[in-house]
């Protein structure tokens, strides 16, 4: 029998507990063993329930105790989630956690302490939910040179812009019918702004290339600016505006973004709405291969986290070869990326199509009936050019009382 | 250093040669050591070649190198295939394969001499190429009851398929197109009437429930009876049709079939176009996940054999667990499955109306114009139910000179 720890009895950490009731037998049988919870850590009590008597609310009941060999942090956050990953993990304990925040902040140094004490450090459950993505490239992609990796990795914010797209709901409504739902929180922030996105794309590059990203590093843009009208726009053209993080590998130096994106039928995330993610790997043999499920949720999460309480179990004394070192990879500045641009102007396109052929060069155009304002695409170009273009042709507008209003990236 | 030989150095066989060659430095790190080729076993001679010295004409010089650990089989068919793989793992040495025919019709044998021996049997490219999904089954959802796996499994079959839906192509016109193109073989039958499709949901299905599947036991029908009429039919009601393999647990039973489908847009897998295969997996805690990529190809299916290569280097004395024991799984009958269905019936819908209503319920009606014939889609009910009604339909159609002209089972 294995004995297990669960630290934080929230959404994910309760999930934990009850995939590993609902498949206690099967899991037996794939591991060897009974995998059996011990302790629960939280502040609560939670009298009358099954983990009433596993609760301890002192950290110190887990870590010195030598009968726990796994320990699960579901408690999110860095404080005391970081003191105590590190403290089980220099007692010599597997560590399976769900906490991106954690995994991007202090992912390198927990690294090397598992290493350094042939145990585990597993994060299945901090990037794309249930979504097996973090495995797959250490274990099926691994003699593959990754040359890009591209998602949608954060379900609310997936969740509101779908309900834009589909239903025509301004972002207000959007968010407020997802915090409504429990999909988003009262401070959505960390969302909204793609910090989140940010922190797992930053985790994926550094799976992907062994090497330590910073992820304030990376450019990280939200969709708190995306309106109702730029989705008229996505329906007119046949395309459809989702929040994006990206890396692509170049040599030494990596191309790595989050921000919204405009694209169309034909891109293979196209059609992942609502609250699931999905998860593009290009790899120098295999070509793209996509990975889509849930991206949240209590049971799908859940699940990702008992994998890793799996491969713990089965490498029960050693470490296993996944992570990155201590070397830091370079992230190229975001005016080196290309893309192409849709950019809404206020007033005819007539009235200004000169100043905009002048600064954008080919263009294609896209009028809605109704509106004072007109939509241009651009061809792909750099983004310190593109940002030189927009600024030339605000000034020029500005002359004939017309503005830029919208800018979204695109890769049509 | 680890020494590899590959058996059959065909396009496959050739594309590991290539794979391992590109990534060898990779490879090698990741491994903590190299792989080096060191035997080809073929037929030819390749004079002029980087693999002229290590080739072999005489099978025993592999089986009896004790050099050689680790053996790729890509060769195809079961003979020499089968004594071959047998000899190599009874020989202690791991055997990785893309050789789909070989793992559903021996697997079982061959995994429990593998299991014995402590080696490694291993199989990722006989199902989906280059997609990971053999191993994402015994290593990400191993903690998973797997529910449901259903599948566009067959490259060749799913590019006819899209040729004759977004081009308006016949079935003879885009299965030239497919020889033409090396998609397809002279002899396609393999391809088109599902057998393939039917292997590998067989070996899908075995790893899902650690138990043997009987592929002959699985209902097959493959897409040569479907016509660009029906294409004309899918374009106006916004679906389309692929052929699938499907495989739905309960409990101690299992529903598994081979067949085309005719599916609606919100069907995840219903952008997987073109030589791309799509496998959705649905467990009890994980949810719906899917894995997209090629599903044929020289380097894609090759990424797959190096993984297991890489797989086996790094457990070089051990049997990792993984496939299914002589337990035989029982496969319900087609019978006893349910769908809805797509039927296309002659003349017009006026003068049957009531003929059909009487067979086959609630229906829905479509009409193209020009054509005289109408189709109607079903409920869902269920197969031997359906067969009963619809031979009492033709019975009563036959009497007004009308005639059923096409069913396809429809997920809708």
């Amino acid at each position: 029998m294995m004995n297990v720890a669960i630290m934080g009895f929230g959404t994910i950490g309760s999930g934990v507990y009850e995939a590993l009731e609902a498949n206690r037998q099967l899991i037996a049988e794939k591991v060897g063993q009974e995998i059996a919870v011990k302790y629960v850590l939280d502040l609560r009590d939670f009298p009358g329930t099954p983990v009433e008597d596993k609760i301890v609310h002192d950290f110190s009941r887990i870590v010195e105790d030598d009968d726990i060999s796994i320990v699960v942090e579901t408690m999110g956050g860095l404080n005391p989630a970081y003191p105590f990953v590190k403290a089980c993990l220099e007692a010599g304990k597997h560590v399976a956690t769900s906490n991106k925040a954690l995994v991007a902040a202090y992912g390198t140094e927990l690294l090397a302490i598992a290493r350094e004490k042939q145990v585990n450090f597993m994060f299945e459950a901090s990037v794309g939910g249930g979504i097996p993505i973090i495995r797959p490239l250490y274990r099926c992609l691994m003699g593959e040179q990754i040359l890009e990796i591209t998602g949608i990795l954060n379900g609310t914010t997936n969740f509101i812009l779908t309900k834009m797209d589909k239903e025509g709901a301004s972002f207000n409504g959007a968010l407020k019918e997802a915090q409504d739902l429990g999909y988003a929180e009262r401070n959505p922030e960390a969302d909204v702004e793609g910090h989140d996105t940010c922190r797992k794309i930053a985790i994926l590059t550094a799976m992907a290339t062994g090497r330590e990203v910073n992820y304030e590093d990376i450019y990280t843009e939200g969709i708190t600016k995306i309106t109702d009208t730029d989705f008229k726009y996505a329906e007119k053209m046949g395309t459809s505006v989702k929040l994006f993080g990206s890396s692509r590998m170049d040599g030494d130096t990596v191309h790595a973004w989050v921000a919204p994106l405009m694209i169309g039928k034909n891109h293979p995330l196209y059609s992942v709405n609502d609250v699931y993610n999905g998860i593009m790997v290009k790899g120098n043999m295999v070509g793209t291969t996509m990975f889509y499920g849930s991206g949240a949720g209590k049971l799908p999460t859940a699940s990702a986290v008992v994998a890793d309480i799996m491969e713990a179990a089965t490498h029960p004394d050693s470490n296993v070869p996944l992570g990155w070192s201590s070397e830091r990879l370079s992230i190229a500045p975001m005016e080196s990326s290309s893309h192409r641009y849709f950019v809404r102007i206020s007033g005819r396109y007539e009235a200004s199509k000169d100043m905009v052929a002048n600064h954008l060069g080919n263009i294609e155009v896209i009028t809605l009936e109704g509106l004072n304002e007109y939509a241009v695409v651009t061809d792909r170009m750099g983004e310190a050019k593109f940002r030189q273009a927009a600024e030339g042709l605000a000034a020029d507008l500005n002359q004939s009382y017309q503005e830029v209003l919208q800018t979204i990236r695109a890769e049509l």
